[in-house]
């Protein structure tokens, strides 16, 4: 039977260390699910601007349907005076500092020094290998990349990427614990650029910046591709299980039909193309036209009560099947 | 004021030519919205099975609230009993055979002589350039491929793909049909491999292929990388809205900030990985252990009530939007 993030945590609390947009986030991931947090930010007012910023998005949560109760959430939230305060019997802690080699080093040679033995270390880095920043250290063997997307109160997937150095039971560990709080756990077997998350997206900016660099498409062509065509099956099938079942005999039936297709595209474009201020410039300019830099903020909102949305119906769905079983 | 599909067909008919399940997905878009619809195919029977399933997707469709009068759709249908019978007087016709350069060739060729300068050719091709099949015809001016996804009665992305000898009013023309019809339509100015919609999704399976051929994560894990992740922005913005809303700035700080990540992720991967039998062996082991192949069909019904539910709540919110403006 799967165990709850208490039980999975030994019912010992968490800590959060650096509380800015993506701590704040990972602090609602972890006390909704009612864990102990504990937050710690080295610069000091900014756990305090983090802890009004939690109550805000989860009143925006609770009226999505996506969270009862506001004030048992906030009372699991705890700031610390020091780090050595924020992490002492912690069994899990969250890096979510700036995302500088040197600021994180400098962490993790302060965390070796603090942590004993039980606490696992995830760090929501989006890039950075964590050999980088815990080569040599004693605490390497429990510590592994947990990167999130933003928010990880909404958006669940989250990437586990381990050190040369990781230990299989911190990766376990780290896994049960993601599970047990409902996030979607992808699992990234060795240390590369950008992860599998950020090279995707990378992979398909670079064709959609080479589209508009060599006048196919413009910008706005290329959004209503995605929006309108290629991004509602992926956003509730992968690209494999498209493609799956996008042939009678499925997946080698369909690159039977359609490899050489991909096969060209392949080849239609072997050079790199660099992205030149001029060409950025363009792509700014037709952003602007379409959503003048003003309405920038006003449009993340949308944003956010769009994720907020499809986070509200699969929570439905989910209970409904529960139910139903 | 925008124009109704018959306003813009001059009251005249519109063809279908190939009834596969392309050219079925079709004929459901135009009848729905008005237009008489004669549907011809070659292959004699083709028209009539065509019937039959066209009535079948209209009941699911009614089910979801997305056609009101089944009967008076199917009413518009006729079954034409030759090309000639089906194309004299169109304004329009949707090229939906076989994907062969020489069977569209010989299509085009019939065509040239049996059409009037006041008819205007879509070609459903998903990825040969229209002058392919066209080149020294005089029919060629009024000829451009308009790529669908399938079902186009459920996601709306149309390509708009002109050949050189494509005349600008044909293009104008059907940009404004297919506007009329509730598609949303992308320009490709100039003939390229695969359009837009494939080239996207080309890249991205290049990667994900070239991550499973390296070790680097399970088909399932990229899956959910896209699925309870990059998948949701994707559904409701395109890669464009969605960068230029992930920096405080905009796109250009955007790029300023995480630019070199991605230009690292794309030099790590300078080389083709080719899509080796025992690669793509691979992937259809891991697949199939998740859907075994006598499920395939069930999965692909459950898809397509997902990607109905989809068209169902984009169709409430913008009925929700007319009313309250």
């Amino acid at each position: 039977m799967a165990h709850t993030p208490s039980e999975v945590a030994g019912e010992r609390p968490v800590a959060v260390v650096g509380t800015g947009l993506v701590g704040s986030g990972w602090a609602i991931v972890f006390a909704r699910a009612g864990l102990a947090v504990r937050l710690y930010d080295a610069q000091q007012g900014s756990t305090a601007s983090a802890l009004d910023n939690i109550e805000k998005q989860l009143h925006e949560l609770h009226s999505f349907g996506l969270v009862d109760d506001v004030r048992s959430i906030l009372s699991r939230l705890t700031l610390a005076g020091s780090l050595a305060e924020a992490v002492r019997g912690a069994a899990y802690i969250q890096e979510s500092v700036a995302e500088r080699v040197d600021v994180k080093r400098a962490l993790f040679e302060e965390l070796d020094k603090l942590c004993d033995e039980a606490t696992v270390v995830g760090s929501s880095t989006s890039g950075i290998p964590s050999s980088r920043f815990t080569e040599g250290l004693a605490i390497a063997s429990r510590v592994l990349v947990v990167h999130p997307v933003n928010p990880p109160y909404l958006v669940p997937v989250v990437e586990l990427v381990p050190s040369p150095a990781t230990s299989p039971e911190a990766i376990r560990f780290v896994d049960e614990l993601m599970h047990s709080l409902g996030q979607s756990v992808v699992h990234v077997r060795k240390e590369i650029e950008g992860f599998v998350l950020n090279r995707l997206q990378g992979v398909l900016l670079r064709e959609a910046m080479a589209l508009v660099d060599d006048g196919i498409a413009s910008c706005e062509d290329i959004d209503k591709t995605m929006r309108d065509g290629l991004g509602w099956r992926w956003s509730f099938m992968g690209p494999f299980e498209t493609i799956d079942l996008n042939a009678p005999g499925g997946v080698r039936d369909y690159v039977t039909r359609l490899g050489a297709l991909y096969k060209s595209i392949d080849e239609s474009r072997t050079h790199s193309q660099s992205w030149t201020a001029d060409l950025i410039g363009r792509v700014e300019d037709q952003r602007r036209e379409l959503l003048p830099q003003d309405q920038l903020t006003e449009r993340r909102a949308w944003r956010d009560r769009r994720l907020m949305a499809i986070a509200g119906r699969l929570k439905r769905e989910s209970e409904a099947d529960e139910k139903s079983r």
